[in-house]
């Protein structure tokens, strides 16, 4: 027993090995498999950091397509996952339809219980293919709006955008969107992925450590946090309001979603700042230069306010917004992102494993009697 | 960072403070509560440890029956979850079934957001209530058998095995599966614990959290054990072919399920003590005594030959199997027991509340550019 190493949250303490991303604080760098997200964010696109992620490697041109081929002929999500979507409850956040669509996909990979790098790999695939079409058809489910099935002629993330408006996106727009996944693709050990390895290592499936990563995902102190940002802002109007409601939110010790990151502390978030460009450039095109301007005040307001940067969802939100992506997509989408990382490191758990059991510290009574 | 502190799998680690359970090893003693668990479990029901666990102590007469009455009010499960289940695909294990019930139960729960303690208070209520319902009815769905819904004028435990095999237990039967749902009612912090409180550290909602535990205990290295050591005791068939059989596996490196545990190293599990002793009176009431000695003898080749110690799965499946429980339900069961203990988890990191995020030791790359 180590009771004197006991950090809440886990906070600071080493949980496990891993090759695939690194959270280099120091320097302000975001590793993915030796690269600099922000340079692959800027350089090549979301089909080419998953390629990174699941294969190891940035791939060839022959490679790309062959995994674009793929990831095609792998869409087709069976026609029972959208019944069971559309006999949900009421109470449907689109958090619970996607967490149990993907409970429910596992009961028709015929691969389910192997655990193997070639099964696991084709899993992943049938993953990555699939997500888009379950996360923007959750939403018209909801909403009663007839299944979209995907287009194998647009890529990857213009068509993810087409299945989610309605019309296909300009260059502009689909640049952006694949920018917004790249950036949402891995970040070293988040609680969505660290649920993923933890429930890997039991060697349970696959599918269901993703679906445990939903469910840690919908949490509003994780990727629930865009959805609060882009409320936020929408509750302030215009820019003017920004500070004296901050202020006001702030007086009351209210929670402000968007700012501050546990691993980052008192330093900017890479991804925040990225994403602050493409709401730039969107604004340039599309207009809502007030969004544009809310968002600086409020950067400005909480760093002097507080010592606080945002975070990558203050500036994601108004992107997805300025996309027109409704609100409620938001998480899921960057549940879909983040496959690509998540089903790596399930695979490395598989590869490398050992069982999470940790201990606790106990502070209840001791020596009662029935 | 503190990298010299990284402990593969956790362990050892502090990961919470809890005043739920402990496993003290050095005593030999698993508290729940303050209570030793062994003698709970030869002294009170399961309907009062699961109070005990969800309300904090051992109930009175006029608490018990208050409880009992509220636990047969909620038991109804919306026939939605029931259609969801009969239209999953053919790659399903029962936990698959089971995972995506509950990730569908929580779209009918107008409480679902709601973190309070009160609200928590009445999930966890319901959840408990529904379990044995939802478990029984996976088994007959998937075999094509009519749904069974639960009788009020039988107790928890008696009507739950009775849900499953389609008769009233007798008294000694209906004793002996509620000292099984005891004995798996808590354990301090297994997997599919510490999957539930990871998951509820981000303010997910507690149906979220323990979805993610089912995913967790349906792991071969965690609850698929029990299932695992069933299919072992009956391919070794008579207790003459216990040892040879047993040797040839360890000759091979074969993983030997039901035997050690992470904590208890080289001690024996109390609980399966315990079960040792249900099942020698089972055998004496129904016979099977080739059970009981098959038994023993793998109990005696561990311990001589790896100087391992049976865990609880090891004694609670023949259990199981003399009580006529279909060995695929046999991790669902386990689920359901632990249910109490979950949801106390749950509500507890909710009251002290701190986001799981750990780091990592990253072993890749660096410096590469695109």
């Amino acid at each position: 027993m180590t009771d004197e190493t006991y950090k809440p949250g886990l906070e600071g303490i080493i949980a496990t090995e891993t090759a695939l991303s690194y959270l280099d604080v120091d320097h302000e760098q975001i590793v993915i498999r030796g690269y600099d997200l922000i340079e692959l964010a800027n350089t090549v696109d979301y089909i080419k950091v998953a390629h990174l992620l699941m294969e190891g490697h940035l791939p060839t041109s022959s490679e790309y397509d062959a995994f674009v081929r793929t990831l095609n002929e792998r869409q087709t999500v069976p026609d029972q996952i959208f019944s069971i979507m559309k006999s949900l409850g009421p109470q449907q956040h689109l958090m619970d339809s996607l967490r149990t669509a993907l409970s429910a996909l596992a009961t028709f990979d015929s691969s389910l219980g192997r655990l193997d790098a070639q099964s696991t790999a084709e899993q992943s695939l049938t993953l990555l293919a699939r997500m888009p079409v379950i996360v923007a058809n959750s939403y018209h489910i909801k909403n009663h709006e007839a299944i979209v099935q995907p287009r194998a002629d647009l890529g990857y993330a213009a068509n993810f955008l087409a299945m989610i408006t309605g019309s296909v996106p300009t260059p502009d727009e689909a640049q952006a969107f694949d920018q917004l996944l790249t950036v949402y693709s891995e970040h070293e050990m988040p609680n969505s992925t660290f649920t993923a390895i933890v429930i890997a290592s039991t060697l349970s499936d696959m599918y269901g450590a993703l679906v445990g990563a939903v469910a840690s995902l919908k949490g509003t102190l994780h990727g629930g946090a865009n959805e609060a940002v882009m409320h936020m802002l929408l509750e302030m109007k215009t820019p003017d309001q920004v500070a004296p409601q901050l202020l006001a939110k702030l007086a009351r010790k209210e929670r402000i979603m968007g700012f501050g990151h546990r691993v980052y502390m008192k330093k900017p978030d890479p991804r925040a700042m990225l994403m602050k460009e493409s709401l730039k450039r969107l604004v340039a095109i599309k207009g809502h230069q007030d969004l544009y301007d809310m968002c600086v005040i409020g950067e400005e307001v909480m760093q002097r306010e507080k010592g606080l940067y945002p975070n990558l969802d203050y500036y994601a939100a108004p992107v997805y917004y300025l996309l027109g992506v409704p609100i409620e997509l938001y998480t899921p989408i960057f549940f879909a992102a983040r496959t690509a990382g998540l089903v790596a490191h399930v695979r490395e758990q598989y590869e490398h494993n050992r069982l999470f059991r940790p201990r606790v510290r106990y502070t209840g009574p001791r020596g009662l009697h029935p």
